[in-house]
C-alpha cells in the first residue's frame, strides 16, 4: 500500500479503530446493503413467478380461455400489489407478538441503518409472495369464473385472508409462538393458496362436459392444453422464480452464515424440483405407459412447494426423497381430485395444497427445533382459517353477482364473452 | 479475531487506520463493487426488456409478420449494441458541460476506485437503455416497413439520435444546466422512441386495407393479434426488466441512502404499473363492455413510462395515481391515433409518447427542485429535436432506397416476403 | 463518527489494526460474501439458460415433437442436477493436480470464510454448466430419438463424461498443466456438447425423408419449424443466461479488479453476440435474397459461444470481430452438416461445436499467456474424449434397448407415440 494514500485515509478517517474483519462481523452498512440486495434480487425473482403463472395456466386452459388467464394474472398480480401497500403489510406485520391481527394502516418505510435492512425492500419481496397466493388460486377456477368477481375476491385474499394467517408466523404471531415452523410458507403461501381456490372451485362447481354422469373424468380431448412449450415455460420461470422465493427468505446475505445458507436453500431447492420432475416422469410412465410432460412440469413444483417450508436444513439427498415425494403426491392428487370430480384446471391444489402440507409435516425430520404437534397445529390453523372465509367470501359473491359466468358465454368461451378479445389468430 | 490472524493483516496491509463503519461511509473499494454490480444487475435486466418488446410485439403483430418482427428485434438489439460503443457513448457523454454535442470517438475504459464504479458497467447499463429506444419504434412500424432500411435507421438513432439529446441531460448538457429533470428516461428514452416512430408512421402511411375511405378503423379482424399469451409474457418481462431501468437509474447502490433509494424505486415503479393495469382494465371496462386484455397490457407499460420520469420522490400513493393516469392516458391515447389514421401497430405511441411526457410534466409535483417550465423546455427540445431529425432520415431513405414493402409482399406479409420463414407451422 | 459508537466496536473488534481500504482489499467476509452472490447471481442466469435452449428447441422442431421436446428439456435439467451431486462434482474437482480422474464421492459443503466463496454456490454454479452440455445434445436428436434412452445418456454424460474432461482444465488436471485456456467454456462446455450430439447424430441418422438418395436435403416444408417466436425468446434467454455464465466465470468479484472484470466480460460477451447477429443477417441476405431470422439467432449463438473461450482479454472490437466470424462459422457450417447429410434439427452442431472450436483456437490472439499449441492439445483432448466415449455409449444403447423410436412412431410423431400430449390444440 502506497504510504502518500495511507497517509490520507488516516486523515480522513482520522484515528478510529475498527472492527470489520471476517471474525468480527460485517460493518453495519455494508450488511445493511447486502441485505436490501437479497431482498430486491429475491423480489424481482418472484415477481417474475407471476408470468411464469401466466404462462403456465396459458399453456395447460384451452385455447377459448387464454386471453382470460392473460387478463386474470396480469390483473391480480396489479390487485395484490395495491392491496398489499394499502392494508395488508401492516395487518401481517403490525401484529402484537403471539397475537392474531394487525393493523389496517398503510405502509410506509421507516429504514435506518439500524434496522438491518431497507424496510421498502422487505415490503416489495413480502408484496410479491401476497401476489403468488391469487396466482394459485386463478389456475384452478380457470374458464368458467367471471373476471371481476375473481378480481374481488384476490383483493380481499391478498388484501385481508393472506396477511392475517401469513402474520401469525411472519408477523410474530400466535403460530410463531407456538413453534411453527415455515421457512418460506409451503403452508402460509401455497397451501394456503390452495385451500382458498379449493373453496372456489366446490362452489363453481366444474366446468361443462368435464364430468360424464357415472363420475368418471370425461375424455380429455375437448380440455386439451392450448400450448406445452408455454406451460414449459410457465414451470421454468418458476423454478427460477423459486431461488428468490426460498433464497430471499433467509431475509440476510450480509454475514458469512447467511449467504453460505442462501447458496444451501439454492441447492435444496434446485435438487427438489430435479425429484420432483424425474419421480413424475418415471411414475406415469410406469402407471400410464407414456412419459406425460405435464405431470413432469407439475413434479417440478410440487417438489419446489415441498422444500419450500424448510429449505435450509436438509441435506442434498433427504432435499432429493423430499423432492420426490412431492412429485408423486402430485400424481396421486390429480387422480384423487378427478375422483372427487372436483375440476382443478391446472392441477393447482394438488401442487401448492397436498405437496405443501406434506412439506411441513415433514420439517422435523431435518430441523431440530420444529415439533410434528406445532406443524400440525400450523397446518390447521392456517389451511381451515383460508378455506372458512375464503367459502364464505365466494359464497356471498355467488349469492349477490354470481362468481360463474353464463351457459352460453362458457361454451363460446371467456375471451370472446368477457375479455373480447382472442388468444390466437394464426393463419398459414 | 485470533492474533495470528491479525498479525498477518497487520503485515499486509500496514498500521491503517480506517473509517468504513456505517457512520462513516462504505469503504471506497466495496462501494465500488456494489455500485458495479448495480449497473451489471440493472443491465440485464434492461438487456431482457429487449425480448420483452420481441414477445409484445409478435404477439400482437397479425401472424403473417412475427418472424419479421423477431429478425427486426434481435438486429436492432445487435446494432444499438454495436453503434452506441462506436459511436454512441461518447457523443453522449463527451460532452461539454451545458453543451449540445460530444465526440465521435468509439467508448473505452477507464475506471479506477476512485471512479466510484466500472466504467465497462456504466457503458453496458447505458447501451441498453439506448437498444430500448429502437425497440419502442419497432412496432409501431410492424407489418410494412422494409428490414434493411429499418436497420440502418436503427443506427442512425442509436448512434446519433439517441445519444445526442439523451447528452443534453445525462451527459451534462444544456438541459441539465436549464434544470431539466428525467430520472430513468420518460422523455429522453420513451417519449424519444415514440417520435421518431410517429415521424416513421407518418412517411409509412398505414397498413392496406387498415382505415376505411370514410376515416374509420376498419374491422380488427384482419389485423388481429396473432398471440395473446406472447404479449402478455412481453409485459411481464418488461415490468421485470423495469426494475433494472429505473433501479439502475439511482447509478449507485454502496451506502445506506442508495440501497434505500433503490428499494424506493421498485416500490413505486411496481405501484405504478399495478394501477395501470387496473385503471385500463376498469375504464376498458365501461367503456366497451369487455375487459381488454390488450388494454390491461399497455396499462401496464403506460403507468411504468410514467412513473420512469420520477420513480423515486413519490409517496406509494402518488406513484399510483400517476401510473393509473399513464394507462387511462395510454387507453384514450390509442383512440386517438385511429381517429388520426395513424397506424401504430403495437401502439407505442400512447404508451411510450403520450404517457412519458405526462410522467415527465408532472415531475414538479413530488421532487421540489423539477419545475413546470424547465420540465417542458426539455420536453420541447428532445421530442421535437428527435421528430425532426427521424423525419429527415426516414424522407431521405424514402425517396432514395424507399422504406416500404411492395403491395403485393404487403399482401402476402413480410415473413414471405422478406424473412423466408413462416413464423407457426403448428398441425394437429 | 460517535464516540460511543467506536467504543462499541473497539470492545467487541478488539484493538485491531485492519487494512480493508481500497488499496488494501476488501474484508475477508465481504469478499466472501460478494464472490458468493456472483455464483449465485451467475448460477441462476444460466439454470434459465436450460429454458432457453428449451423454448429454442420447441421454436425449431416441427409441431408433433414439441411436447416431446419440452419434457426433454425439462427432465436433462433435472438429471444433470442429480447426477453432478451424486458423481459429477467430485469427478471434475477431486481430481489431483495435473491428473485425469477425481473420486466418485457425492460433493458436499466445506465453506469457510478462508475458502473465499462458498462452497455450495459454487457447486451450484458448476451445476448449471453441467445442465448446458445435456441442452446441446437434446436439439440435434430431436423428433427421433427414444426419451429414456436420452435421459440415460445424459445421467452418462452429466454424471461422468463432461466431468472428468472439464476437471481435465478447471479441476486443475492435465491440460490446466499444459497451458491449455478456456474461460467459460468453448471448448469444455459447447465443443464438448457437439461432439456428444455428433456421435449421437451419426447413429441415430437422419428423420425419415430429410434427404433425398440424390444426397441433398429435401425441402424444409414437411419439417418447418413450429415457431419462430418461441425460438426468438429462446436465444433472448440464452443470451441473458450467457452474462451469467461467462461473467460467473470471473469466479469472483469482490475487488476492484474482479468487479471490473466481469463488467468488461459483459460487454464483450454482449458484442460478440451483437456482431454474429448482424454476419449472419448480412451473409443470408446475400447468399439467400433473404434475411434469414433463424440463421440470426444461430449466428447470435455462434458469436457468443466463440467469445466463451476468451471473453475477457479481447478489446471491444476484437470481441466483435470474434463474434462475427462465429456467426459467419454458424452459417456455412450449418450448409456443410446438410451437405455430410447430418440432420441436426436445430443446428446445435455448427453453434457449440464449430463455432467453439474456433473460439477456443483464437484465444492466444487476445490472451498472451496461452498457447496456439496448448489451444489445439486441450480441442484434440477434449472433442476426442468426448465424442469416442459417446459414440461408444450411444452405440451400447443402440444394440441393447434401442435408441430410435419406430418408423410407425416417428410418422406419428414422438408426441403422439411417447408423451401422450400435442403440444398445440388451438381453435377459433
Amino acid at each position: 500500500m502506497p504510504k502518500l494514500k495511507m497517509s490520507l485515509l488516516t486523515i480522513i478517517g482520522g484515528l478510529t479503530l475498527l472492527s470489520s474483519s471476517a471474525y468480527a462481523g460485517v460493518d453495519a452498512e455494508v450488511s445493511y446493503i447486502l441485505n436490501t440486495l437479497l431482498f430486491l434480487i429475491g423480489g424481482f425473482l418472484v415477481m417474475w413467478m407471476a408470468a411464469g403463472f401466466a404462462m403456465l395456466e396459458s399453456g395447460l386452459v384451452t385455447s377459448k380461455s387464454v386471453s382470460t388467464i392473460a387478463a386474470k394474472n396480469i390483473g391480480l398480480y396489479s390487485i395484490a400489489g395495491l392491496m398489499f401497500w394499502l392494508v395488508g403489510y401492516n395487518l401481517a406485520y403490525g401484529i402484537p407478538e403471539g397475537g392474531y391481527i394487525g393493523t389496517f394502516l398503510p405502509w410506509s418505510d421507516a429504514s435506518s441503518v439500524d434496522t438491518g435492512y431497507s424496510d421498502g425492500s422487505d415490503w416489495f419481496f413480502q408484496m410479491v409472495f401476497c401476489a403468488t397466493v391469487c396466482s394459485i388460486v386463478s389456475g384452478t377456477l380457470a374458464e368458467r369464473i367471471k373476471i371481476w368477481p375473481f378480481f374481488l375476491f384476490c383483493a380481499i385474499l391478498a388484501g385481508i385472508i393472506y396477511p392475517i394467517e401469513m402474520g401469525w408466523q411472519w408477523g410474530g404471531g400466535h403460530l410463531a409462538a407456538a413453534g411453527f415452523s415455515d421457512f418460506a410458507g409451503s403452508t402460509l403461501v401455497h397451501s394456503a393458496g390452495a385451500a382458498a381456490a379449493l373453496a372456489g372451485a366446490i362452489l363453481l362447481g366444474p366446468r361443462l362436459g368435464r364430468f360424464t354422469e357415472t363420475g368418471e373424468a370425461a375424455p380429455m380431448q375437448p380440455f386439451a392444453s392450448s400450448s406445452i412449450p408455454l406451460a414449459t415455460l410457465g414451470v421454468f420461470i418458476l423454478w427460477m422464480g423459486w431461488f428468490g422465493f426460498n433464497g430471499g427468505s433467509q431475509l440476510a446475505m450480509g454475514s458469512f452464515e447467511d449467504s453460505s445458507a442462501v447458496a444451501t436453500i439454492f441447492i435444496n431447492t434446485n435438487l427438489a424440483a430435479c425429484a420432483g420432475v424425474m419421480a413424475c416422469a418415471a411414475v406415469s410412465r410406469l402407471v400410464t405407459g407414456k412419459t406425460d410432460v405435464i405431470m413432469m412440469l407439475n413434479g417440478a413444483l410440487g417438489g419446489l412447494v415441498a422444500i419450500t417450508a424448510e429449505p435450509l436444513a436438509p441435506s442434498p439427498f433427504l432435499a432429493i426423497i423430499i423432492g420426490a415425494i412431492g412429485g408423486i403426491i402430485v400424481f396421486f392428487g390429480t387422480g384423487l381430485l378427478l375422483k372427487l370430480k372436483i375440476d382443478d384446471v391446472v392441477g393447482a391444489i394438488p401442487v401448492h395444497g397436498f405437496a405443501g402440507i406434506f412439506g411441513t409435516l415433514v420439517v422435523p425430520l431435518t430441523n431440530s427445533s420444529a415439533s410434528f404437534g406445532a406443524q400440525l397445529t400450523g397446518i390447521i390453523w392456517v389451511n381451515l382459517f383460508v378455506f372458512i372465509v375464503a367459502f364464505a367470501v365466494w359464497y356471498l359473491m355467488k349469492i349477490t353477482m354470481g362468481i360463474r359466468i353464463s351457459e352460453e358465454a362458457e361454451k363460446l368461451g371467456t375471451d370472446k364473452a368477457e375479455v373480447g378479445v382472442m388468444a390466437y389468430s394464426i393463419r398459414d
